[in-house]
């Protein structure tokens, strides 16, 4: 079983920098780029996109909640109009610059709260994949890998969307099949028991949950970070582990 | 000689609205529709895509400075690599959004103070048109018909872009072929003088300036408001005029 | 029994216009201002403070959260100490331009999805008190009139905060006292039952719910609307029956 | 003669860092403080004055033209009433959010492009004069110290506002006492060159220009830098320097 690496990319905002992108661009598969909602401005979203075509790169919109000052980590109770517009308005502004480069966007994986929201909220995920399918040209949809794959995997189908599951290479996983949250002892592993995971993730198509079950984690492509150089680092020797 | 009309719409804001679109849209050619920057949130973008569609009236991007308090009115001093990254965001973004409806963006009018500083200073105009060269399908740029049109016509041949030229209805022309500037007397017409001016440019390709004189001025469209009433009953008289 | 009449006021932005301010002011007691975050732009309230002096109007801030394409009528979900923050820095924007035309801000009044949160979730409750308590001067919050009005007086006694309650003068009561939902037949006044409830509400400290029990409604202010002429008529027949 | 150091802190915007605040702070006596519009959202405003008032650092607002994504660097032509009430807003929020600290904002130095087009247009510092005139408290005014030192301090005093004159320790000077452009060879020094005019500066009120000339500029104070770790280095030489 082979797994691609995601991560998010272009999240500097004007003057602000953020993320080690062009450290991290040449180890990854594909890059979810932001698409100035959450971070990501014009001009560096044109330069990430540069930077995903010189290593082949591929290309995912990442679109968020309008909330700058919040880098769309906070849930906001939007209606689906207004859900559906804001992801076509993104998708399409970072499609029409990847276009200028001779880029294609591959997929959307919604941002911070939206993803979150996605996972929790039917309604929401419904409204993004109704988007995405009324999209006007095909596009995949990256959701997290969890025990509702199937489940997941039958509404994208009937709405006419194609999906990506994706697994967490530094998160300690719940016995249900979710992340365990932050706030617990060992929910974010340290390098060895990270190594560990990404190979089970690769060999196996499990993880082995905080209290000690097998489960099933069917993912294609693994979530990275290159916020900083042990990131980096890290990025390299899960390249490594699953080659 | 045709003229076509074209008006700005889709500037409504969240819960402000703006200008009588529903209203404007069935009386003209071209709808200039803002792009989030200066007005335009992705649902009122969504919705005058929708409008536009309905009415077979042509679509034009109407990309502006990033400044919705100032409604991209004041000049900004943006590098030349922003501007041309910001310009393709909100024309991918706005063009996208239209593929969606089964539409096409067939042109770019800058708005507000970005228009002005088009007209008046050629590095700007050169990004511009460098940036619409650049885009990954043809699209037209509509500057304003002024005594410089071959000029500017030729700058944008030498680029390889397409241009539509406006001339404005209710606007009186100095000697130079630009516009009176508002502060001064006589600076806006009213609805005999519009329609006379309005005759003038359909059947002579010309206006009579402030003083007297002649002024070749080669129109493709007309610039019209749909602000209020009054500007609505005005497009109607145009139409007619021109028919 | 006195009641004051309190309206939303101040919230256009920039090229935006929302509310006949000029035509309320006069007709009323307390301006609620909006901050900037989901209306009013910094020349907006220095233009509707002057309004509120000239009418010798008592000013209230109107914060809200920062959502300017949603007008503040989206909740989001905001940590304690960054909606601590943005409240801080609004009240105090409002209050310092105040200070410059010799007026005071006399109160808050948080607007929108803020409000229904504040009256929902006593965790954001809290934080509201303790921000308004941890202000450099005293300042009063302005809450729902509900059958919990004992409650709430209470919590901002214990947090050292003075609070005003509001009534809603053309909103239908449910059988708990809180608004019926517009969603509701009969969710909101026509003008008729709209100043029997005003009369009822200033001479008996009632409402009538919507199935006609009489409820308990211990308001100080009655909140009134200016968007459009026939809420300005509204807002003078009220002043009427309460004189 | 004394220099005090003074140096822009808060900066930073929710997720995304800017400066070296916590290190810089004990060496400086003047912190500039970002008020929202070109960085700084509110909860950073809190945490930056409650770091200045840890180390009894002098407070001054830091306002900007309203462009976020900017970083306030660029230019924006607006009218003197929208710039006076920006400005009102900004010293507004920042004194209040002082106010609960206990602490009071000293002065006010405009930032970025605002600071530039104030040192080269009569118009737009006499805006600035006039609104700091009218503030309701006396808040004092930082300008650049140039040849025109005098000639800047009686536009102040026929304003009633107070000034301080800031010098530069690691700019070039050409001979008209101007910064030395950055795109020119030697605009800015390194660490030798820079502690030889912080000296020159303190010990006789005069740098060395470009091309050897002796200038008398008066400085109250000293703008450095504490971006990154050599920033900070050097903040602390010039300190000892000045000592």
């Amino acid at each position: 079983m082979s797994l691609l690496l995601n991560c998010d990319l272009g999240e500097s905002y004007g003057n602000w920098t953020m993320g080690m992108d062009t450290e991290v661009m040449p180890h990854i598969d594909q890059a979810n780029i932001a698409c100035g909602f959450h971070g990501g401005d014009p001009l560096t979203m044109q330069k990430t996109l540069a930077l995903a075509k010189q290593h082949g790169v591929s290309v995912g919109a990442h679109p968020a909640y309008p909330d700058l000052v919040g880098f769309g980590r906070r849930s906001m109770k939007i209606s689906g109009a207004e859900l559906a517009a804001l992801l076509s308005y993104q998708i399409s502004a970072i499609e029409g610059m990847a276009a200028c480069q001779g880029l294609s966007v591959d997929y959307v994986k919604p941002h911070g709260a939206l993803y979150n929201d996605m996972m929790a909220d039917a309604d929401i995920r419904q409204t993004i994949l109704q988007t995405i399918a009324a999209h006007h040209r095909p596009i995949k949809l990256m959701l997290q890998a969890t025990p509702k794959v199937d489940e997941h995997r039958r509404e994208a189908q009937t709405a006419g969307v194609q999906v990506l599951f994706e697994a967490f290479a530094d998160r300690c996983y719940d016995d249900d099949g979710r992340l365990l949250a932050r706030s617990k002892a060992g929910a974010v592993h340290k390098r060895d028991k990270m190594l560990a995971q990404v190979k089970q993730l690769a060999s196996e198509g499990t993880v082995t949950s905080v209290s000690g079950h097998i489960l099933k984690i069917a993912a294609d492509t693994l979530c990275v970070h290159g916020d900083n150089a042990e990131g980096v680092a890290a990025i390299a020797a899960i390249r490594e582990a699953i080659s």
